[in-house]
């Protein structure tokens, strides 16, 4: 019942993220909200860079989420400015004034239109952001744009996150390499139906925006779709994919294709991992749990089921608590409100068969499970007996510290 | 982050109900789960007694659910068993005979069938009743029973609840006075779409079946169903209302009609109380929280958003802190998935509107606000402009205290 650890239990190392054709990147305080700190970002991609994105499903979206919505259908980007500490959300006429003067101010500054420059805020919601704080702070930015400042790039993002979230992979196309370099920022405020908090993904590749977009949204889907630290939708999640088209290799047609198959592993792979680093900073997370749903009658019935466990505050007081409460399990599967059969469910966790088709296991013996409990990764398991739909997700425990983060987040 | 208060801070004191013609009860101990505490609960009613009962959607009910469901229909009821501390939930076949065993031995004493015997069971899921435990101890309750234990009933069907909940009304049929009397439990695993976690009331009225059906579904509707703690829904929620039509008064018909119109208000009035006491005694609550939602589409859209208002841990930690963070129920309004326009959206939270059509509401003052969130009771009121659907739910604040009782439930 301490004050919540600075750092996760559950942080992962910072990757080294190397450079990528076609990206500069400058970090600096714009002063809007916190002291001695960074939170604006700056990130200018080559002429010809095409761009994805992927955006809350919330119905009062922030500003900068209706601006990247208007001019993502064109799918180029020669910019994007992020700034942390207010979201620029439900701030009226004010807040898209707002958003248009960044863009303008960095548009201006790397020699684009404003319509290709994207946005994102994260922070509070519903105050004013202080008009002309960011433009007046980007001139010293673009100055300062290099290709290896993705470090504090990730770090210029983070609100209540307690470590930085990146990683890099490289896949090729038609036998040439081509890397991706992704950065997050997420730790409450996460749910499902939606594309987590912030999620900004560089590659070299030369891609068509369709063929772009298809391979992201698949990613999404697969990746922060499928994960959920509180359940609540955020009212600005942006992921944003930049492809700079600096990599040599053989020309993707507009609709993608086999082309692009290990282009897409290496996106979903990377999508996947920061994914997990978001849950992994769940605030007060002190675990992280894996659900995986088996028998279900299709796997978006198997997604749903999934989803009830994992968002249930019951299982995950329990498992913070260490309970090998499997009877709140088996509360989650029936509360989802999908097909289900009290009496073909099994349950397991961390491998052991708990409950069998309705009732506890024979002879089932709790050490096991109780050592697994213990510690940091949980593995539940949900067999509902009735078809062969599968889904996992993942989440992390409700703890003391989520409650003291959000008790108090504003003072 | 002290332990959570023995008694929940919004407790209210237990009111006195005075006897009810037709009605016996008597708590003893069965020394199931508890120690030096009672657990089980008897009540029998007088011959010719109608019942009409709502049960938990949840899919994977206990098996005093399935008993209840398969005897309800009927309509006739001479006995009710309740045992705190095992919710003979997931324990298969075993679970089930021991249900049957209780009604057996039940209605032995009372010179009953065992199908006019109702069962109710709540504790923890996935363990197996110890056999013969219920009826060994049901004797000496059948020598016991008394018009006036109603207080000991309320107290012997508690689990993690802090105080004992009853209410008591009077209403006419056609000139001449019954009463209500009900009492009830829950304190987690409280969410919509269900009955709430147990409820017992008993009226001297004479109703048949079907009406008094029609008026239980009707109040559980306005009444439990407007609640939500934790938004996880028990297995084992139960709500049984007997007649023991002991009262004198005009005849009702099959269906009731205008002559139960005062009956079906009192009856509304009881559950609500019932329900407000059930949401006063949320796991670790300390402030009562009021969500109106009105100008949605329609009222069960009003009913859904103020629902998503209600489970969303950001909001409820929030109040726990007693931040007036408006932009959190934005979220909240914004995440239920029902038709909703930022830009027409208005907040108020005790009265004051901080937020309209959009926007910050000019002028905004949040001392008010500020000295309305240190109270007990909260009031949050969201106008979506779009039309006349309106609807209220309740529900309580998540604190450090429901983290500390769910993480050590079982231990």
């Amino acid at each position: 019942m301490a004050a919540p650890a600075p750092v996760s239990p559950l942080a992962v190392p910072l990757p080294a993220l190397p450079p990528l054709a076609g990206v500069r990147l400058a970090a600096g305080a714009a002063g809007i909200r916190y002291q001695g700190r960074t939170d604006l970002l700056l990130v200018e991609c080559a002429r010809g860079t095409t761009v994805a994105g992927a955006f809350t499903r919330n119905l009062c979206p922030g500003a900068p989420v209706d601006w990247c919505r208007a001019i993502l259908p064109a799918g180029r980007a020669r910019g994007l400015v992020v700034n942390a500490g207010n979201a620029n959300v439900f701030a009226g006429r004010a807040g898209l004034a707002a958003a248009r003067e960044s863009a303008v101010a960095a548009g201006r500054l790397l020699g684009c239109p404003a319509r290709q420059v994207f946005l994102a805020s994260t922070g509070v919601i519903g105050e004013a952001l202080p008009a002309g704080r960011i433009p007046a702070a980007l001139p010293a930015l673009h100055a300062a744009l290099a290709p290896d400042a993705w470090e504090q790039a990730a770090r210029a993002i983070m609100t209540t996150d307690t470590f930085p979230k990146a990683a890099t992979r490289s896949a090729r196309i038609g036998g040439d390499e081509v890397r991706l370099n992704g950065f997050a920022k997420g730790s409450g405020m996460i749910a499902p139906d939606l594309a987590t908090m912030l999620c900004f993904v560089f590659t070299d590749a030369a891609i068509p925006a369709p063929a772009l977009q298809s391979a992201l949204s698949r990613a999404v889907g697969a990746s922060f779709n499928r994960t959920t630290v509180d359940s609540d939708t955020s009212t600005s999640d942006t992921v944003l994919l930049f492809a700079t088209g600096e990599a040599r290799h053989p020309s993707v047609p507009e609709r993608g294709g086999r082309l692009l198959a290990e282009f897409r592993a290496a996106l979903d792979d990377l999508l996947h991992d920061l994914a997990l680093q978001v849950v992994r900073d769940g605030e007060g997370a002190s675990k992280l749990i894996r659900i995986a749903v088996t028998g279900a009658v299709s796997s978006a019935s198997a997604k749903r089921v999934a989803m009830a466990i994992a968002n249930s505050p019951l299982v995950k007081t329990a498992v913070a608590g260490e309970d090998a409460n499997w009877g709140r399990i088996v509360m989650a599967v029936g509360k989802a409100g999908e097909p289900a059969d009290r009496d073909r469910l099994s349950i397991a966790i961390g491998g052991v068969w708990m409950a069998r088709n309705g009732a506890v296991a024979a002879g089932y013996d709790e050490a096991p499970v109780l050592a697994h409990m213990k510690g940091r990764e949980i593995a539940i398991e949900a067999d509902l007996g009735l078809g062969t739909g599968a889904a996992e997700v993942w989440t992390c425990d409700l703890t003391h510290g989520y409650i003291t983060i959000n008790g108090s987040y504003r003072s």
